[in-house]
């Protein structure tokens, strides 16, 4: 197809998931839940058909030279679409956050004010390799009450359409309405670019991916994107700190996951417990190969243990067994380098008093900011969502995990009983 | 100045502005009030070099041949400026919105979260020739803990200067920090653009303006755009009407102030009343000078009273006193043409049946939602919010009318004694 075969294309698509956001919107709850379990039933029914278009990806890739690591990332077996189903029946178990009152009021003219949560419309996702994003983006956005438009890479494309038509066909016996979820079938650069452009059907587009998805589609969304750049994420250790719990916070948010977004890139240690603390969390991470990279005062204190820092490495998100280490003065100082290098995504303080705490928590720009409790908590999932479509680097709309809730919207809803302005004003 | 002067000039503002945001954050309450009351004592001290400055404004708009009505926007005198101070004074008295909790819980593993309603940081606001705008949104944006960087027009540069230095300068002397407000002194394009791509330094762009403008920030932006389109709003007089209420709530919402967005552009009418209702309505807009252009089972009704629509009418803000109307034989229809039509804004029904009214508030997507009362309440002020900076069209962050609150984001602060997501991980 050429250029202009695809932006039609797409934007029928996006017409048509126009028109099944609106017959979204009225679903009740037990209905979308009688969906989601038909549907993780069709993806257990599709079970051969999901892993035969996925061995065609696996085939291809294989073909294509990619790594051992991204093989695994793409593989599609039996337990994992288990998985899969299950993660489906989960959300259905979830509470529905359309219909919630967030606020009502009357006003002095008698006019009845209510806000209410509404789903957002038609939500658009672009991702890269991982073909479970196709079922969870699904299944979040259907639970709140939107349609979605999935461009997925080139890489799962099978494995995506097959999972994608599982849970379509499976949904629509139980009442989905058609062209509730649709997956873009082009994987070219021009599918994200019309994407972007049309803004009169997507209401939100959420790129999940490298950092150079991301860059291209909020350079060329004309709606808003809700987006997930970097985690480099701070601990600071206070000079009023437990020392103990110190190193068990800082050892935990650094090699208990190193390879993702809420583990720990940059420690700064107030100066006066530097001495003391440095060598007890340097003793812990030669024993597990963490590499450490420190400012001169962190080098004069652990000697061959730690290399330099360069500048780079305070804006640097290893997701790896290394770590930059910086000794501060005063906490004004920790305060600073955050607000100056951490990506607004969680950042920690370790300190016994509270007033510090609070001073740190008032001060630092950050989605989540965590006093005495590894940064590895920030997670949907542990913050009790019970699902989790990513987390929003952005300050607006949603910040931080992003769940259920943050995929809708408001609506206010206005009763009287024929007031005018004309009349009734009360400004 | 060349482009790369004009780039680093309004780079570095935009520095300023973060740091000035910090500072801001952790300004209490009453500090912030102080503040603007000093600000309104400013404007008034300062009131003949505002002025002043509003003549040379005046005399360059007059040498280029603006419009009266422009002139008129465009001009400020004594009771003006006093009614600009007085609304600084005005949003003193508000509650401020930082600080609030908007959740709270405990997780199994005693893990403590808090979401608490935080400043945005930095928000930009690009607006036309109005000056009052100046110190309208620099106030709102104070109020709110943020900082701002406002970009006005070229038509009013001198007064948007010396009310941004009054405010500024004033505010100092009660604590505001430097840089809180500060305004960009070039007009040209190329500001807009600068502006829009440093998405480093502004977390929100807020565009105020005709639709050329808009449409240049939202193609440009990097950042969140929170954006006005249009205001095409539509009233529905159902068959359950009392026709009597409907007369009363559609003459409003189309005379009280036609050139303003929350006003009536089309009509819609249900045919088992459009025979009775047509003629009555007409009757009250002949009387006033209404342009009524309608279908063609209007015409046949109104005669010579309408003149025939075309399918541009529908999708038209006529902001005049011009009316298309339009029989539909369903509720179901009206709602298409509202969701295919409606700019989301502001959309009415007029029943007597409560459940046809839920039925229509259900299906239709727009932001506010009014039963028996007439559009024109789509109002910051008659929603009870003491203040406006404007109403959005857009469905992420703030929908409708946008005071305080929107321009808030919020943060998740987590407390706890040590957990680890080794040993106390819930999921």
């Amino acid at each position: 197809m050429d250029k202009a075969q695809i932006k039609e294309s797409i934007l029928g698509m996006g017409a048509k998931a126009r028109a099944a956001a609106y017959a979204l919107a009225v679903l009740d709850t037990d209905q979308k839940n009688a969906i989601l379990h038909a549907m993780a039933a069709g993806l257990r029914e599709h079970r051969r058909d999901i892993l035969d278009a996925n061995a065609l990806d696996i085939a291809a890739a294989e073909a294509h030279g990619l790594t051992a690591a991204m093989l695994d990332r793409l593989r599609l077996d039996a337990p994992r679409l288990e998985t899969m189903a299950a993660g489906v029946e989960q959300v259905a178990g979830l509470p529905d956050p359309v219909g919630e009152v967030l606020a009502d009021w009357t006003r002095p003219n008698d006019i009845h004010f209510e806000q209410i949560r509404v789903p957002i419309g038609v939500i658009g996702i672009i991702y890269e390799s991982r073909p479970n994003v196709t079922s969870d983006a699904a299944v979040l956005c259907l639970k709140s009450g939107n349609a979605t438009i999935l461009r997925g890479g080139s890489e799962a494309i099978h494995s995506n359409q097959a999972i994608a038509a599982a849970l379509q066909s499976a949904g629509e016996t139980a009442g989905l309405p058609e062209n509730a979820i649709q997956l873009i079938p082009f994987t070219d650069r021009e599918s994200v670019r019309v994407m972007a452009g049309m803004d009169q059907w997507l209401d939100v587009i959420i790129p999940r991916g490298g950092k150079g998805l991301i860059e291209t589609v909020v350079s060329l969304a004309r709606m808003p994107v809700i987006k997930h750049y970097d985690g480099i994420c701070h601990t600071y250790v206070d000079k009023e700190a437990d020392l103990a719990m110190a190193v068990a916070i800082v050892d935990d948010a650094k090699t208990h996951k190193p390879g993702v977004c809420n583990a720990l890139e940059t420690l700064l240690v107030h100066r006066d417990v530097a001495a003391e603390f440095l060598p007890r969390i340097a003793a812990v991470f030669l024993e597990k190969g963490v590499e450490m990279r420190g400012d001169p005062r962190t080098l004069a204190i652990l000697g061959d243990a730690a290399t330099a820092a360069t500048d780079e490495d305070w804006d640097t998100e290893y997701l790896d067994l290394i770590l930059s280490i910086r000794v501060v003065d005063t906490m004004a100082e920790a305060v600073d380098h955050i607000n100056t290098h951490s990506s607004r995504h969680s950042d920690c303080i370790v300190t016994a008093d509270m007033a510090r705490a609070e001073s740190f928590m008032r001060r630092v720009d950050s989605a989540c900011l965590f006093h005495n409790v590894s940064t590895r908590f920030s997670d949907g999932g542990e913050f009790g969502f019970g699902a989790e479509i990513g987390i929003s680097t952005d300050k607006l709309h949603a910040r931080g995990p992003m769940a259920l809730r943050e995929l809708t919207s408001y609506q206010y809803r206005i009763r009287g009983d024929g007031q005018t302005r004309t009349k009734c004003a009360t400004t």
